[in-house]
């Protein structure tokens, strides 16, 4: 199952379901054991956003930077190299930013933003900037249509995610998360096709409520996983009572719930056939198999592309692909 | 006539109107002689042009930049201190760029479309980034309505100004300067009213059918600076058979005039009073002067700050200001 040399027919893909930094390591993984081209990405876009009259789509960018090797692999997201010339420009008319939009990236932004303007589909769009970087994989955004993430906290009105993470800094309890427009949002067909035709589906250790949620909330997504839940794994993104990255832990907290991969477990019972959790959460094991999972405990954490291999390895083992 | 101490009533104003490069030389020279709040200067914006998505608008913004002290003084336009990490990364998505658009420059593109977008005029907007870089002078557009130059080279279609200009390097014999857009064009109402009421009114030494000609094209402009031509003055672009920049010679070779200050002066008859020659083109006094203007020889090449700042002197003092 090296690059290349994959027993899979070529029609039958691997599909990850994606956020951002946390889905993207692991992607950066699952592709030195899976051809590239043979790996699709389903990205959610509840946290796009419009910053300076352009459409920034964090999630996408992060996971195509990372499949074409631009990332800043330090921070996990944005570009290798970057520099910050314009944003310090747009200070003069905005005011202080708070969110980084480096030099290289507004190049990315500038180009999506002109595209859709012309009637483009942000889903040709982001083929057009996965092909022009060298993207080997299939990177899908969830939809075409609007969806959008709102944090409501305590003693706020609900805001934007990017307000309530970046400029927020994800601080407050988390009383509520709203998926705007999700009724009136069509799962990308591309989306559906690829779910219903996977040789297997792997939900990335993302958020399941602002990463994965959105996803998950278009009509026909969870409804094409069910079926065929043995060949769908997900990796718990709670490691050890805590996330490693986003404020997972403090939305599980904030709804009610245990911060614990049996929380996360709970919320994919009916799409989720095979759960991964990390070794320091084995105890959780045997409650995550009453929900009839099979579970698999390995070392989740990623510190190193081959070690973002070998959790892509075990999983597809898990997987039988 | 020291900066802060004119003699103008503050209401009264002078008017320069304005190509890109050779006009914000003047104007550097011209607000070291008049406090740069009874400056107002007219803008050029038929080179107005769309680049990846964006509006911009390289006269305005010329002339903004050099009253704001932050133009690259060396070429005469863009940012000082400039990078073009942006431009690079655009390459992966539009090919190989033919406009220059620095990091920092892209700032201003960025709030100008965006405030365009959200419904703003182009004179509101042009005001809003003058204000920001600490402008202290009025920046008038032309118009806020489209009028685009064109430009016919033999053998070929109409060319955008830009394409003409920038990516075709101002190749090839003129035939035709188009202002598509002219009839229907308003001149701006504080442009009119600023003609009106102006102590006096300077064309800088500008291209006359590029620059200055989409300016003189908008109705009432001409008709406002005719019964006051004593109070108009006009340097010419021509000094010693060619310009100093830029392809009025070219042209007017192209259209069937002699490459001479005299050519410039009989485009400017009915609207100016004062028409000002370089000393290389002393002979030319008394042609100038057979069509009722007033010849002023001077020296007229703006080498340095100071020596724009001399010409505009002149200038002022011809005019009797």
């Amino acid at each position: 199952m090296v690059r290349g040399r994959s027993p899979l027919p070529p029609s039958r893909q691997i599909v990850t379901l994606a956020g951002g930094v946390g889905a993207a390591k692991f992607i950066r993984g699952l592709v030195r054991r899976i051809a590239p081209h043979r790996v699709t990405v389903v990205v959610n876009t509840g946290d796009d956003e419009t910053f300076y009259g352009l459409h920034v789509s964090p999630d996408l960018d992060t996971v195509t930077y990372t499949l074409a090797n631009l990332v800043n692999r330090r921070q996990g997201w944005g570009r290798v190299d970057e520099s910050f010339t314009t944003l310090g420009e747009l200070a003069r008319f905005y005011g202080k930013p708070w969110f980084a939009l480096g030099d290289r990236d507004f190049a990315t932004h500038l180009y999506r933003t002109d595209r859709l303007r012309m009637g483009a589909r942000l889903s040709e769009v982001t083929n057009e900037i996965a092909r022009a970087l060298g993207v080997k994989s299939q990177v899908l955004p969830m939809s075409d249509d609007p969806l959008r993430t709102f944090v409501k906290i305590r003693g706020s009105r609900a805001l934007p995610f990017q307000e309530y993470f970046v400029r927020g800094r994800a601080r407050g309890a988390v009383e509520r998360i709203e998926l705007r427009g999700a009724r009136r949002a069509r799962a990308l067909p591309a989306v559906l096709h690829a779910l219903r035709t996977a040789a297997a589906t792997i939900l990335a250790p993302s958020n399941p409520f602002v990463s994965l949620g959105p996803i998950l909330a278009l009509a026909g997504v969870r409804e094409t996983l069910a079926p065929s839940r043995r060949r769908v794994a997900a990796i718990s993104p709670i490691v050890g009572g805590r996330t490693i990255k986003g404020p997972a832990d403090r939305m599980l907290r904030g709804l009610g719930m245990a911060v614990s991969p049996l929380s996360v477990a709970r919320l994919y019972r009916d799409i989720v056939g095979v759960f991964v959790v990390d070794e320091i959460d084995r105890r959780y094991a045997g409650l995550i198999e009453k929900l009839e999972m099979e579970a698999v405990v390995t070392d989740t954490i990623m510190t190193t592309p081959s070690k973002a291999a070998r959790l892509a390895e075990v999983v597809l083992r898990a997987l039988e692909v």
